[in-house]
């Protein structure tokens, strides 16, 4: 039989829906180094707009950027999470959750950091 | 101070994940009456193969999009959350959470209908 | 019977490629009056990574958009094509072709303006 | 100085929106060999709705998904372009363009094939 979700969990439930939303509004975007620093600044500013997000800070991952593109021969290849380090703070009635996405064992990796009770 | 996440808490965050990564994959893509059932199957199928993804069943509602698309004068429109009725269930670790999207005042809302022990 | 296609032709599909890009990467994102410079920066630099892409100009159009999230209660809302004014110039082997996006008659309208021989 | 369109110009636009649409909509979905044929079926249905878009036809190549997946000792991947053949009919005030994008030299190419008179 399930219960009816506390505060915490539905505050996780929240920092999911952010995690998703980012990464499949914005992957498959066009990047280069170049225009890598601008695809950061609005991916934390567009997320931030949702509901109970404090925070999102998204940096671009030069090194595998650069080796993707110089591998293919082209000027841009297409964003996908092994070129991102994202950091999360969820705030839901006080419930302040930290999540983070970063690259494990090759893959990338999102999870839930600290619960805050 | 921050806690680690319980399994709950993480199957929370996964139920999110899912929910985020299909409205924000699927939001924008052009619907019709006709072509509504094929979209739904295959939202379906595609969010099913992430981790921890039991079952998810999603309806596109007619009535709100035959009415949008008459106030259009058009043929289609394009997806969004009005147009949707989702339920999913995740399964993380034994830990079974129910969710879904469905509208309420006007907007659609995702949220966590039960969390089991 | 088919032909093969002439560069302005071909220079008038990429054209095509590009706008096709712009609206289905980016549509549904979450933006508000504060996110609009950087959405539209970011838009601007990632279609420029195309191939065969000179320029492109994207400005939200702030009274729509400040319209729709009041009607909605909200303090945000998704991108769609009636928030944006989007010119681009493609130049293709040496033709260039102008083309923009804008609202006509309530409607987002992509259309090429003008082809150099 | 620039020319107005002709109308296979225009026609060839159209076709180039149709597949920046259907790439840049469909790119970053989760596929699986048991997921493919739905999400192919939704695709060519999604965007046949668009104006003067005559047919679709969409096959998401097997092999290489099969190989992408276990390469990556994984259930699924995200789509993207080396995944899918795809051909197109647009048909623009009676001016009819063929499309298609396939594979060259590990890319996938968009290409108009013919533009009728």
């Amino acid at each position: 039989m399930g219960m009816d979700p506390t505060t915490p969990q539905v505050a996780c439930f929240e920092a999911g829906i952010k995690f998703g939303s980012l990464y499949h509004q914005f992957a498959g975007t066009p990047v280069s180094p170049d225009s890598a620093d601008s695809l950061a600044a609005a991916i934390e500013e567009a997320i931030e707009n949702q509901p109970h997000c404090e925070s999102v800070t998204v940096e671009v991952r030069e090194a595998p950027l650069r080796e993707a593109i110089a591998a293919a021969g082209a000027d841009y290849t297409e964003l996908t999470g092994r070129f991102l380090d994202v950091s999360m703070v969820i705030d839901y009635e006080g419930c302040v959750v930290e999540t983070s996405m970063a690259m494990e064992d090759g893959y990338p990796l999102m999870q839930v950091d600290s619960v805050s009770e």
